[in-house]
């Protein structure tokens, strides 16, 4: 069964939308339109009426709220609308904290019984890069968060940097799709775009398509390919 | 003794087939069709009559067969038909498991036991990725896995990560023959195809072929070289 | 709420302006003209009644109103004028103190408490180089110190030391703003220029636009655009 | 005093043959021809009477015969012979193993012993990947392992994995002789051949030559250059 | 107030001269000037009556007379006139000594102290390379040195070893200044030539100006740009 | 005071000879002509009447004399005639002595010992890779190794192993001259050739030299540049 992205442009390139319940990944450099692309993703959850969960590392609210703010693809009412539960990760004082996912075990065992007893149907974890301050071994523990976030019952968005596209990371092995944003410094100006490098039990093709950013956010050019 | 991969072109590339009771390992980026060629090797032994192992790290048995459902090669009758072992070493929680195999001595031993006390033909090891977890000191016991694997009377094909085709890992020199599928971002769009890079007692050359992902999944074009 | 960065032409390039209370990082190779785009947004600051602070670790007052001296944007009058804090981290023997900001915590809870007790509007912080001086785990504390900054009220410029455009520091990924300045040498001569790579709520192009030192300091040519 | 390689072609452009007792290292990526190489070197070995040791740590005489059946320059015969010794570094179940070469001293002072008591006059070394494993300090130890190699009365082929032809180890350095086997990707198709980097004593050019892979084995054409 | 470095044709490219007691990196391969520029620097140090200190840490003061020997830009007269003082931190045996600076705290204060007792004008040290054996953790003492050493009333010269132009260290953000020699290989023959990267409270552009060694010593063709 | 290297056409282009009493590093991958420069080097050295040292860490005296026996550049004669001590830290077994030197400290003071005892006027250090097993901490002390031999009355010759023509190491910005020899596999071939990149109290030009390997042994073409 598949479901919207809420990216005007991007489910056609997808046939149709994403495959429910599956763990995707989505890559790219700063400024390239990764978070986004998250946001109308749990936008579009809460409008459809599923549980949606917005986990971040490093932002509040309210940031985020007022960094969605020149788009009118809805954020600010489904906010309120208490379809999403936003949680910080980062409090105030820059320390770290889970125990919003409850007391016992460690991320992987908290983040899942949360997504499992709450019935979440769709999920934003923002990001890799500072997922790794949760863990004692990254490289140890990151293929087993990965493993069970699979197998649970909840579409997830995982955004995870990456400067190189051409060096991928553990994530973008074991994740059902990997979506990559372009926003490179080449030779001739930048190149700026989507590129659906992987999607299980989907065919695609792996063309980039440009993108741009109107009042309505994100929105992909299903038809208009842009070199590497 | 050769016998088929399963996949349509590729035996005419490797003299008819591959040579049985052999480690192969396939190498790409994400979605450049490792796993597509992984289950189609598999189903191929199974309707053959082989007895059948796949040795999956990070995937459940559902996911795989959700991801092949868009395809009909035969994965799914092959799959209910008993001929297909499937083994998951990650628990629901992300915990690691090798127990299956047995309980006595490390993960080479206990795998090399079972392929031999179950008789495996045809085995899918997914992947050198995540079998480092189960190793102490990976450089260390790597070359000892794979040379045992070499000496067992299985044709094993063992899914290896690798970005670069220019950089070669321990298995791809241990290995009897080593397949490379190509999905890079180069100047111009993508490049899909596959090449055998190596191929003990065959008689190969190294050009790239092109592939395509059909109905009836991965298929090679023998006569179709592509430039790297 | 926008703000003016004092750099005269850059603030077209983003909307009018800076939005207030937020994190913006700005980097580039030795000479690019960090310092001196710094030195005028705290200028402007100071001119527009504000509160600031100009935090560094490596320089004296003198020295960088006599690198200041050659311009005439009026850094003199506002180092003068009282609106201005000048914190050097620095001793004379070069020893690191933070005790200017207080006594309690680490530097992360005492900047905080400094920019929130002394009610800063605007802040520069010289440079992330040097901060890492100050923890004892930096890849630990760093994204800490940063969502710490993020949340406070106070618009703060983070100098950032980058040498390579293509490979991105935590920083860029967590700020809400990336500027950029380029002084490459590159085949057939220097290329000088900014480019803001990423500001959050803010319609922008990524193009790369002229830059001059004139008598009045560092200014954009937001027409001008330059080839990377 | 030079004795033949084996390799149809080779020995034209080394003078005529290979100087005896001395150390060459034979380089190259993975398919690229070092085996085939090495097999034939030892086979010439056995044919002109001279007693070969091939010592291996990853392989059985039976795979490597099998291996080298597809080609009938002779290698069935002599392994019949009795003149060619064959060990196997690696057991069964993947442990490692050097008591074939006595009990006494590490790596370097068992082959050392062997060499000199069985009055070896040809051996194969496969390859410099697995030989760290014998060592407990491989950079320490390894310097010590090739001098004393250069020292005995025997010629020895020491197989080295090498993926980048710029990229230079210390058995390259330390070895009298250096042959490199090119199998790249590189724009445009595969590049194949032989390049004899250095040999001392012996007036070489460093030119690559094409070679091809016959019934009869390898085969260097000496006269045919080929561009990197 | 600016001073001249003591190079025909440099001074004209920094409006007229260094400017007095800043900290200057002199940057560039081997073979590219860098202790030319600092002999002509000392020596015009000299003949202007300033006291000079050229320290080192690797070279007697002999080599280098006789290093600059072939030149007649009067290093010899001032090296005699006493105006120079000229430390080798290296003993004959190759051990470090610190103990011409004074016997108290660590390099830093020692040397700072130095500089201030003896009231020195003009400083060169050569150079970082060797400098980080004098710490204990140079990441972690580098910045306090070079911190300190701005505060000085010191004009000083300080030599970095730097093999990649487009790779900066830490003495290249903190420097007042950084002069850059380059003498690269590349296609088409070696390029030589210096250039200003930074110079703070300098207009400047960042140009590469055409050197060349003549019997007065190094000298700048100011008007010469050449390309990198 | 200048003597002769023993290359033909090598003088030619450092001014006659290489200044007395200095340290000269000869760089290069395997194969371009490191060792036959020192070879001919310390022949010239002995024909000359001067006392000679070879010392080398790998190989024995007859290998050596093997290697040059197809070169008439009278290597023999100058071996036999007593006029040069050949030492080798390398026992047949592979282990590493210094006792030659004297069994007082480390290898820096009793080489430097060894020297002015011996009254040691030229000699030859293969090399730098090997010098490394004999020190605590490589980077710790090899300066100080380079900056006794530095002050020794002996014109030395050290051999470093360099691979990358753009990156440099430790002894090539302290040593007093640097020889370059190119062997590199370039799209169109080997570039081959010598290449003067530093030397002391020299009027060089940097431009690489045409060399070959005749009857003679090696010879520069002082006057047939080759490009890189």
């Amino acid at each position: 069964m598949r479901v919207s992205s809420g990216v005007p442009g991007f489910d056609e390139i997808v046939q149709g939308g994403l495959l429910k319940d599956r763990l995707y990944v989505v890559s790219g450099p700063p400024g390239s339109g990764k978070t986004t692309f998250s946001s109308q993703f749990i936008t579009q959850g809460a409008k459809a009426g599923e549980n949606c969960l917005y986990v971040t590392m490093h932002e509040t609210k309210e940031e985020l709220m007022q960094d969605m703010s020149g788009y009118d693809f809805g954020f600010d009412q489904v906010m309120a609308s208490g379809k999403i539960q936003f949680l910080n990760l980062m409090t105030d004082s820059g320390k770290r904290t889970i125990t919003q996912f409850g007391t016992e075990g460690g991320l992987t065992n908290r983040i899942v019984a949360f997504l499992e007893q709450q019935d979440i149907d769709r999920a934003v974890i923002d990001s890799t890069m500072l997922l790794q301050h949760f863990f004692n071994d990254v490289s140890d523990e990151i293929t087993g968060f990965l493993s069970a976030l699979k197998q649970t019952g909840t579409t997830v968005v995982l955004i995870s940097e990456m400067t190189d596209p051409s060096s991928y990371a553990d994530e973008h092995y074991l994740a059902h799709g990997v979506i990559f944003f372009h926003n490179y410094l080449e030779s001739g100006g930048m190149t700026r775009g989507v590129q659906v490098i992987k999607m299980r039990g989907t065919a695609i093709d792996c063309d980039i398509r440009a993108i741009d950013f109107s009042d309505r956010g994100l929105r992909v050019m299903p038809d208009t390919k842009v070199e590497a």
